[in-house]
């Protein structure tokens, strides 16, 4: 019978196709009895941080939001729904007999990934990247419940349905009927001289002054350096990038001073000054370029911000048809249904699946005049290198971590069948 | 005799037909007694300064840059070629019998503007930003000259020709070979609750721990609230963009904390954290919005960054094409010179002239989702309104200055011919 073949055990993203509604197998059952659950901070427990540090109450903050035109109800209220289907899930896993612990952002770390046999994010798409990157092991699953379907896009979560019914999720889960989707994710090597392999948790935000001390880096440097003088080997970064890599130059705040120190950069984003960087795509020729910035994302990540720099406007594909009929002398009718297909036609060959075993790179506002230009704005890849000529830049992986990237750095951005992430794709 | 006419005393701004070649009226000679010429900041400077703050000598900055693969005697040649250029340009003027001021960035100021019948800028198009962003009088002449032609665009500066040759710029201008451009310019108003119009400088990234306290900010809104409670008149703010605003979300430092005081927030743009805006076109109706920002140029800034955000590349011109004719059944060749042609025409159609009284808008990576959505991506206008509905957001002014704009904060960007920056347009 073809449930005996079923029954052999499965390596780890091998894809049997019958897996709907065939019986689960005993891989391929999700009953973890640890649950790390980490919750995101919504903007009204940000606000009432930051007016705290202030000084101010309560009914101060109630005061200056209602000046502002915002609604302080308003931020009350997602937050309340924010926080009733946490305790939703929670109440779910527990009922399911699953021991559950619920993190902070500041309290997710390395221990509760080990603790845990599978972990749960609570929030938006932002919080599942947060419970991503803590993850390196294969083995460990990990889930994203949407708990502000109103307002979150939640693509790399559960379909909203299962927000307010988690109970249905973990059934479905339990009986097998779901598949695990291994999201490719981007690993990245740093070399090169001054280079500093401390990644920023952006985030976080915390000022440390002398990690980026010059001395300091000099005398990484010095110990980097062996005998013969060559620089030091490729650095694995200790972070895989399940969205995107991005990198540009930044306006890095080691120029500014306080007291007479030099403060540590953290994320700033230069609004006008161009990157400068060469680029060689699968180990093809170095490419000087200047631009706002160069964009390599995964599957995963073809959805979100890769998809913003690429995706195309109605009117754009309007324009840029007429003018080529007008060229070549047609006079095809441009109806706002024909615009409407090409256009989503186009949109739609910009994103890939997250188990594609490419990455996709692209460069953002390419400055191209007397001075530069660029042969491919866009791109699929196995292997991107990118070598910094940039005054002040970084490379921010998925919008949380940031890693200086300055002239004389040299980055690759390659995939590994290791980094993968084990999710989840529930029947809708 | 047609020259008749032509010697009545002119309006500044009226077009004469023939002025190539016509004798020179005595309003057309440019002959100013008294020249400041703004210079700009060189790499190699940059560099030692940065390098100073370390406690570093000439020779470790030598050494650090050739580790990092960059090359200091590159650096150094480039800025002795800006310094000859700068001599060569002064000395012109000196011939010429005009008294020079030669001022450094930190050096020019509203004294020096009022000082000199005409500001000259030895630099590249940044140079020039800087040159006019202390300009406020139409009377006031400005010229740039681009000093490192070999790696600057200069589309603001005389054609490169007259870097080599200022003398005969001089001439020309001398005997009227030349014609004024008007070059129009974006004011900019703020109103609403919260606001700080405290422009800061993004070049000089300046520390003042005061001014963004939030405590201040609470006493700024009790002085600016009225008897009958309403909220502040429109500030018209001390800048005029002349090539373009951009409003984006910032990761503002005042979330960072350094030995427990709020640090004053500078130029950081979020890269992940999307902007939320409200926006009306021409008093039009207004429209939520999600995006990686607006950008609001003039003619002059069409050639600028706004360009490098709209304009397209020929795979993705190929890409819409090839779409567009199998939807519609075509089979037109798709030759890599028909792409181009297209591709030349659509980018054309972004850019329009510096005296055109109008306005461009365009939004940046317009985040369009179950939750979101946009009716145009960019067009030309009037008069734009941003509401703001960010965390942290600023308005920046042709990439140099720029100003708070926080949840409760209402900009109104629009022309006036007041705001007009007079400047050269030499025959080539």
């Amino acid at each position: 019978m073809a449930y005996r073949a079923l029954l052999k055990p499965l390596r780890p993203g091998t894809r049997v196709a019958s897996l709907w509604g065939t019986r689960a197998l005993s891989e391929h059952r999700f009953k973890p009895e640890k649950v790390a659950v980490v919750t995101k901070t919504t903007r009204y427990e940000f606000e009432l941080q930051r007016y705290r540090y202030a000084g101010l109450s309560e009914d101060d903050l109630k005061q200056l939001l209602a000046m502002k035109g915002s609604s302080y109800s308003g931020l009350l209220e997602r937050h309340n729904v924010h926080t009733d289907h946490v305790e939703h899930i929670v109440d779910s896993l527990q009922r399911e007999g699953m021991q559950v612990r619920v993190l902070r952002r500041r309290e997710y770390d390395e221990e509760a990934v080990r603790w845990a046999d599978a972990i749960v994010s609570a929030g938006g798409d932002g919080t599942m990247l947060l419970a991503a990157s803590k993850v390196f092991d294969k083995d460990k699953p990990v889930l994203g419940v949407n708990t502000d379907p109103e307002r979150s896009e939640g693509h790399l979560c559960l379909p909203v349905s299962y927000t307010h019914a988690f109970p249905e999720a973990l059934r479905k889960l339990r009986k097998g009927e779901f598949r695990w989707q291994w999201r490719h994710r981007l690993r990245l090597h740093l070399e090169g001289t001054g280079i500093n392999p401390t990644p920023v948790d952006l985030h976080e935000q915390q000022l440390s002054l002398d990690e980026h001390n010059l001395a300091h880096r000099i005398s990484t440097e010095a110990q980097n350096r062996r005998e013969d003088g060559a620089v030091s080997c490729p650095h694995l970064l200790p972070v895989r990038g399940l969205n995107e890599v991005f990198i540009g130059e930044s306006l890095s705040s080691r120029s500014l001073r306080h007291r007479g120190k030099p403060l540590k950069p953290h994320l700033t984003l230069s609004l006008h000054r161009a990157s400068y960087y060469e680029i060689s795509i699968d180990d093809g020729p170095w490419e000087k370029q200047k631009s706002s910035g160069l964009s390599i994302c995964t599957g995963t990540g073809s959805k979100a911000w890769s998809y913003n720099i690429n995706k195309l406007f109605e009117e754009t594909v309007k324009d840029v048809l007429a003018i080529g009929q007008t060229q070549a002398g047609l006079d095809v009718p441009l109806t706002q249904d024909f615009v409407e297909t090409v256009t989503k036609e186009y949109n739609e060959s910009l994103m890939f699946g997250p188990e594609e075993n490419r990455l996709f790179f692209s460069i953002r506002e390419p400055i191209v005049n007397r001075v530069y230009s660029t042969s491919r704005q866009r791109g699929f890849a196995s292997r991107v290198c990118v070598r910094s000529r940039c005054w002040d830049a970084c490379m921010v992986v998925d919008g949380g971590t940031s890693f200086e990237f300055n002239d004389g750095a040299i980055a690759t951005i390659s995939l590994n069948e290791e980094d993968q992430l084990r999710t989840i794709l529930l029947k809708d």
